[in-house]
């Protein structure tokens, strides 16, 4: 049997952080593709369009007038997935029929007055302002919701239904699915081993350099040893931070930069705004905030769906679904293509 | 408070099965949706493409030509996930970096030699070849191969490339993902109820009726209660059955029949070819395979992504990738639409 390599051979890896597998088949991207191809969108956004209910001055779906901001902007969702409140299902009759209460609160998060523009075409004290805005959120709806999900979708390839920035936050009564998988293995790796788990990963990934795409004073952005989507990162800061709101005004100025700079590599390389979902994890909130939860660490997931182009994207389909999920590249040979790309976008190029 | 309804009050559902939440937010259907449209695909396929590498006597990209095959017709895929032979990429260095070895086969079964029909097309007698080439191939792989995973991409919209009736066989040296967590779920609830947990499953389905979609002698199919897609199906065996092999002649032919009509009714929804993935789970295989699997129940997953129309289709995207599943309708309001949908397919309707 040849001497292994992860770039020519199948392996599976696993993700400590939600306890899963990935079959890593990077051989398979030699394969010719005959499949969908997205559609592209290049129209272009106009600046302000007072039919847009995101934008400021325009009447939303439910009758209020957008005020005329000059920042971010915080508004509750029109068509919200969770409200305040619902009545209880009651107990269930059977263990195979388990139904139980969910409450919360969905609201939407404007980045910016413009419709045209997105986080990496931002300046940083622009970027800035979300940043603290996404502490806030965290702070005020954590205050009553143990669990507050912030997350974007860009991109229409992301069922993403406006093009203007913005973001959506989602608090809940309840621990969802990935929170609580996070949670048992933070929790369990830390009883083990005596230290949070993403703070000793941040570590190893620093040493081990292959798969970093971007360090700063405060941050690394890095491809993980587990991802499954093609380029996804995880944003880490380097001190032991458990929430959004502990984040020092250093710090929020430097992950400022690194947004930046992360997003303009991710345009950079198909030359095209790079649709992802991407989204905040951190220690759970409400009346148990105070509780040790220590072994948590604050991080960002990047999700991006593409794969070859900037019209052939991943499907994660029959096998991912049904059985495990499967990449065509390695996460090295990603960061490898990642680090390589210019910091500076390719919009704002001087011609 | 009032009194609560699921198709108006969202809450949070169970899956037993593969030990994961869902919200139901069946409210949410009301939201207007101004998010990304599929494009349709109405292009008529010819019956015979001698350039399609799934055709009989088409000649494929490693050179090898099909053989004049007039009924289903297997064989190796040309660009595998999975190959027999792979270096084991040896111990890990650290908790956070474990990689493990991955053999494998991925095959191709064609299930006609025509290009132009699916399996709501085919005739009962033509399904049943299917069915009973899907259970050679998990005896034949079962052999050597703990797992046996038998899958459908049907449709462009889930990453199919080739639209000849066809699906994938991906065998594997270990248990995926998912079949890792339908197997301790399972485990745990034979040992606490002392019956395979599919089998009370669908006995308590049949008699609170409301999820049921098809039933005949042998099987049923019905919108699990924590169904996450739209119009997610399982479909289940009456009889306790651990894999496709142990099928009886007759559980063939009703099985035959019941998909015909479960797929005529999915094309009817939206008077289209309705794209989904779907898949096999039985009890594993390989050297255990006489061991001890009686908790395991075989059943069929269907997984599609329409939710609204042939062009809007549910987003599995920031919320559902960071937090937890959510769905816009409830499985009761699925099983109805469906149940309601005619049997005799669309396109074979006397004009
Ligand atoms: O059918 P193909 O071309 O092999 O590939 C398709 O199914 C595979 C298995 O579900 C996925 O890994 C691919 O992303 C998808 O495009
Ligand atoms: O942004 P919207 O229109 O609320 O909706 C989008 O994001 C939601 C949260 O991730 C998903 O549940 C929807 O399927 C998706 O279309």
């Amino acid at each position: 049997a040849s001497v292994f390599r992860a770039s020519e051979h199948q392996h599976i890896r696993y993700n400590p952080l939600q306890d899963e597998w990935v079959l890593v088949s990077a051989h398979r991207m030699k394969r010719p593709w005959q499949g969908q191809v997205e559609p592209q969108h290049v129209e272009t956004v106009p600046r302000h369009d007072p039919l847009n209910p995101l934008c400021p001055g325009a009447v939303r779906a439910n009758g209020e007038v957008n005020p005329h901001y000059d920042g971010t902007f915080l508004f509750d969702n029109d068509f919200p997935a969770l409200q305040p409140d619902a009545p209880d299902p009651g107990p269930s009759d059977h263990p195979l029929f388990r139904a139980e209460a969910a409450r919360g609160v969905c609201k939407v998060m404007c980045f910016h007055p413009w419709s045209d523009v997105t986080l990496p075409l931002m300046s940083p004290p622009e970027i800035r302002a979300v940043i603290d805005a996404w502490a806030s959120v965290t702070e005020e709806l954590g205050a009553q919701y143990p669990w507050v999900q912030i997350f974007e979708n860009k991109g229409a390839m992301m069922g993403c239904s406006n093009p203007h920035p913005h973001c959506q936050v989602w608090a809940s009564s309840f621990l969802p699915d990935i929170a609580q998988r996070e949670e048992r293995s933070q929790q369990a790796y830390q009883s083990q081993h005596g230290e949070p788990l993403l703070v000793e990963y941040g570590r190893q990934e620093l040493l081990r350099k292959e798969r970093l795409v971007l360090t700063s004073e405060h941050w690394l952005v890095l491809v993980p040893f587990w991802a499954v989507w093609p380029f996804q990162t995880l944003l880490l800061p380097r001190r032991h931070v458990r929430r959004l709101p502990e984040l020092t005004p250093a710090e929020r100025d430097d992950l400022a930069s690194i947004m930046k700079k992360l997003l303009t590599k991710y345009d950079n390389l198909f030359e095209m705004s790079f649709p992802y979902s991407m989204g905040w994890h951190g220690a759970p909130t409400g009346s148990e905030v105070g509780a040790k939860w220590d072994h948590w660490q604050l991080h960002a997931h990047y999700y991006p769906p593409l794969l070859r182009s900037a019209t052939v994207r991943k499907f994660m389909v029959g096998y991912e679904m049904l059985a495990q999920a499967q990449r065509d590249l390695t996460p090295e040979q990603a960061a490898e293509r990642l680090r390589a790309l210019p910091e500076v976008h390719y919009q704002l190029k001087a011609n």
